[in-house]
């Protein structure tokens, strides 16, 4: 596994953890704005693991393609921006 | 637990499973926008359950407070304004 | 006009001037990271802006419908979650 | 100009004009639900925009400098990664 991925495996492992801390909290009828500041605060941490995982593939996968030709790096180039649209809309 | 909370629980349960299938898909190396697509789906799950609870809040709490004078209404509305403020930031 | 709609329009006035910005950069054929950056910039203000009139507008049309009866209130609180729900997507 | 750099500069032009039509709602003290929903609607052009200038940008400038060698490239791409950054916080 590459070190992003590993960066990556860790923050979702802990955004996990923090999903089973806000099931018990709504299983105890937790005060509703504290829920949801945990909720954002697993959202976050999964935007970061997908900012590593984005940030090795377009060192390694990206670059390689673009060296390779046009065409590839075409291709690969497309699934980023695409990745990214997604992102921000 | 009240209806938006249960909904809510039932998105962050769904989502959980999501994120031990990404793990899964990074210790089996699986290609880095099939994990960010799978990141980014459990993402826009954790916002569902958000809503979830927003909504809940501000139909119960918020609503009552501001029926209870408009001291105890500003308390809420402040936190509800805070909650949206961090979310589009 | 209200003071929230007052520091809304201020900020989207402000906002309207960096894009006129934006567009001079982009006839002078300025670096797209830099662009970008701006353009960042702008979506930041216009978030803000928004915030200003939510932030007003529960304090007054949502909370005097709560207080006028539970059919108007609960309008007011679907709007209201609808315009948060587009903003989280 | 580039061909993406004239979608950027398009989108911007109508984003402006949606800018003003919002700063006339203020002034005509129109619902808040409508401004709001306006300025959503800016948001969304602005960030089309940003796209075009991050697909131009990735098609030409990182795309060339990967190919002329790795300290070039990976210039580049830390870039890249902390609009995306920016982007998503």
């Amino acid at each position: 596994m590459s070190e992003g991925k590993k960066r990556a495996a860790a923050k979702l492992k802990t955004a996990r953890g923090q999903i089973d801390g806000i099931i018990k909290m709504l299983e105890d009828d937790r005060y509703c704005v504290d829920v949801s500041t945990q909720i954002l605060s697993a959202i976050g941490l999964l935007k970061k693991a997908n900012i590593d995982i984005l940030n090795g593939h377009i060192r390694s996968c990206v670059a390689t393609a673009i060296l390779e030709g046009e065409e590839q790096g075409e291709e690969k180039i497309e699934e980023i921006i695409n990745i990214i649209d997604k992102y921000i809309k």
